[in-house]
């Protein structure tokens, strides 16, 4: 059992541990985004955002909606699973809020 | 202050999604631990395990003490802004224990 929790514990932290994954989540987490809101929010190409939705749909931990409106809107939501990451997220959020400084000057611009 | 948290974030989420980084710390939660205890329990090379070490040292999450005895004891031990992790950690425990699925093959040897 110590076996396989440390095996599921290493296979989280792997994709918790994925770039950009912990972010796309958080921002998930105000309710079903569309891709251009959550590229237009994230420092990141649109290549790479698609590819880790992609693995996160995999992981089941999004779904991805396709209204057939025109334009066609196409949304992304947590799952269960997604959503069961909140609290980490929350606690990483608050660990910052504590502990992280950030050089004042890349406000200032 | 949203732009401020969110590079602080930011910058928590990059630290915890280097490799390893996550596993250490975990490892170190139950007390210091010597370089060679950590080396033995972790699937990574001796040279890694030191990179990040010294890394969550700069960070100010880790200490690093040398004892003089024979032969030399060096021990590494979470400082208050590392244990302060450990809610976030333990999530993302509770979180796979939970959620993750592992091929029960891997187990059978």
């Amino acid at each position: 059992m110590q076996v396989q929790l440390c095996k599921k514990l290493e296979s989280a932290m792997t994709l918790m541990s994925t770039r950009w994954v912990g972010l796309i989540l958080y921002k998930m987490m105000n309710g079903p985004q569309r891709f251009s809101e959550m590229e237009a929010s994230l420092p990141i190409s649109g290549r790479l955002l698609s590819e880790r939705l992609k693995m996160l749909e995999r992981e089941e931990m999004v779904t991805r909606s396709v209204y057939t409106e025109y334009p066609v809107r196409i949304e992304y939501a947590l799952t269960d699973k997604g959503r069961a990451m909140q609290p980490v997220i929350e606690g990483l959020e608050k660990w910052a809020e504590r502990w992280v400084q950030v050089d004042q000057q890349e406000f200032s611009s």
